[in-house]
């Protein structure tokens, strides 16, 4: 099944864009009248048919909507520390994107080597690893802030969690999911997960106090993509 | 703290092969006396020091030795069918080394397209891997063989598992390890993760009749290397 996505949806007609049309049409030979099936990116799959077969914009109308198509049971937000190698960081995106993220959240911490980050590309590969994981919503992906502007604005009714490498207790992610009194409809969760260099303490403590609750992702000592993509797995185990 | 890996240890006398022995004298100007960590990838960590600083052949004294250096509390064999892509498979076998690996056992199905394997670069990456990871153990890179041979060779006592994408019920990786009659140190487990096209009926029902007990990996549709990845994260955590 190959999905397309289009974010031009108006009055029952589907308009792909340039590289969609492309594909559609010289690539997979699309003609008029074909059936296909298109994403909103939030969501919702549209069995379509193809009305002008048009290899830089395709139109298509739609038959049959199907929300909630390939979802999951939860929001995540995953707050990431950008790695050294961004190839790290986008095979973090794109195997979250398949297991089950929601946002992407780029942070730069005070100990951030790379404090910059591209999002476009990112874009492109969850968008690209959404379809192909048949996943009718694409994770958001956020243009980079501070860590501690992240935990400033993170939202007050999220189960909020931090991975980091200070002593100290921790719990496992299941046991903060078992413990928090979830609503039954997709509870929100928000993962920070900190950079090679770990959080500063200041970053470590402002978490903290705004209710990130610290959690350990058991004994190996992991990269900070391999933690992100364990930690995604982790809450994805638990629906 | 930088690990090397030597298979070359006698009379508590370590010797670095050329690669391992340029990377601790070239690059990183260790000298005669110096102390240097080194894993003899069978799960011993040994402290040292640096005897001849030859940078074809280095020589060391083991002065501690650790056991169970970076250990987990589990026996993993991941059974995996290459993935058309030998990246994919590449990234597979440093994340699960880094999260928890024994055995990678590369499984060639009915139905896989990819039918050879080239096991070296693997072995160099897990060898990396598990040096980055500060772990002792090197998991041991099986030479692929049939799925249906890997099934008739597979251990009596281990817990073993199959993912495939067949309808009928399925349990958990964690409802099977819970049922499961666990050892207290350190059980058998094996996972069989199929090839894009899945496994044939037969390599399944094969499976199932030798005490493969099929399991689900969720409701996420993941490629083949995260659906392994996924499954050796499951049981990571359980332990």
């Amino acid at each position: 099944m190959e999905l397309f996505y289009s974010c031009d949806i108006s009055d029952g007609l589907v308009r792909l864009d340039p590289d969609e049309s492309g594909h559609c049409v010289r690539v997979l030979r699309h003609r008029a009248g074909d059936r296909i099936s298109v994403i909103d990116g939030r969501g919702t799959l549209m069995q379509c048919a193809l009305l002008d077969a048009d290899p830089r914009e395709a139109t298509a109308t739609v038959e049959e909507r199907i929300s909630g198509f390939g979802a999951h049971h939860y929001r995540l937000t995953m707050a990431v520390c950008p790695t050294k190698n961004a190839d790290r960081y986008e095979w973090f995106a794109e195997k979250a994107t398949e297991i089950g993220l929601d946002v992407l959240a780029p942070v730069i911490g005070e100990r951030s080597e790379r404090r910059v980050l591209k999002t476009d590309r990112l874009e492109r590969l969850v968008r690209s690893a959404a379809k192909q994981s048949l996943k009718g919503a694409i994770p958001e992906v956020r243009q980079p802030v501070s860590v501690k502007e992240f935990i400033l604005a993170a939202p007050e009714d999220a189960v909020k969690m931090i991975c980091y490498c200070f002593d100290g207790e921790k719990r496992t992610v299941r046991q903060v999911l078992e413990e928090a009194a979830l609503p039954d409809s997709s509870p929100e969760i928000c993962i920070l997960i900190g950079p090679e260099g770990d959080f500063s303490p200041e970053e470590a403590e402002l978490a903290i106090s705004r209710g990130f609750v610290p959690v350990t992702l058991g004994s190996s000592r992991l990269r900070t993509e391999t933690a992100a993509l364990v930690a995604t797995t982790m809450v994805y185990c638990e629906f």
